[in-house]
């Protein structure tokens, strides 16, 4: 019975920016030697999401396009006035980060069946940066025999 | 190795409402003494949802209004016609709330590392209400050694 | 301490489709044995849904419009000209699929206390097909004492 948690570092480049974790997912589940359990994929951000979808380069515009359109960059928030009222730290006005987030989520289970992860044969694990790109911080937790 | 559950209850206010409810969530785990696992959070209900996001009240403002306008509680709903139609219970017209829930979700499962959840800096768990006030269940199940 | 994983395929007939796997679920609990746990389902598919709602008809046809107001079948996709010119395994246009299956996920975790899941009243399990009927995989994975 094990349970092994890993916390690695992703630069993101650009927002939005989908960021394939499939194989940093994979790598640390054979390390943990867990055969069958799962893995919690966690962000640990409000404005970068975990998801899983297919790895098709025009897909992932399509996605980034339909998210600018159901929260889009250029809309008023009062979040970014707020932001720009009390922070001297340099953010950026992100309202629409945060409300894209609400609507993707913070974390993925994917099961663990004979070592391997049992994703199908297109589903790719994605850390989805919905701010301007920057350090972020993914937690794999993986549970297990 | 250890498997916790604890049902609390929440009387919320009115929709939509955010209910931080991190440190209900924090207490269960140290209670527990769960060291290194994860908790799942589990809303009861297909009305409020449970998400994670950042606790500022004026973008809080901002993502009600951005789920009032993906799922407007103003639009038609043939669920609403079926409610009000079948049910002598009282229930107000919610086909919105459903609508709304179903883009959340009804968990987030967070890890657990030496005994603390590992949260970003910003990151706070949210019961969220979508229909009108009322009692609400959520179960949080603590797994780990 | 039991992990087990179930795998099981069902058939949808169309898209949108809500299929209530509830059953399979609490099945696949009971046969496991596990009392204290929960169970993580997850769909193996980028353009197939796992998420709890109500089962109420005439709510899953306005959760149907409402996936398809925000993410158009007959929208432009990038990833349909892709597929069209990449593709000869027969694949019908679905950028709409993988879009909305974006803002629902691909897993669910449910809590399991004394033997049962902790869903709430009108709690339901769904598959949701987002793509055209075909075989689909869902693996059930329950994790517990």
């Amino acid at each position: 019975m094990k349970f092994l948690s890993q916390t690695f570092m992703i630069r993101t480049e650009k927002g939005p920016q989908f960021i394939d974790i499939t194989e940093r997912v994979e790598d640390a589940a054979r390390e943990s030697g867990v055969s069958n359990g799962f893995a919690v994929v966690f962000s640990r951000h409000t404005t970068a999401a975990i998801r899983i979808n297919e790895n098709e380069p025009a897909l992932l515009g399509d996605m980034e396009k339909m998210l600018e359109q159901i929260a889009p960059s250029c809309a008023e928030y009062k979040h970014n006035e707020f932001a720009h009222a009390f922070s001297n730290n340099g953010e950026r006005p992100n309202g629409h980060s945060h409300c894209q987030h609400l609507l993707l989520g913070a974390s993925e289970a994917v099961p663990l069946v004979e070592g391997r992860l049992v994703v199908g044969q297109y589903q790719r694990i994605f850390l989805i940066e919905l701010d301007h790109g920057r350090d972020r911080e993914v937690v794999i937790q993986l549970v297990g025999e």
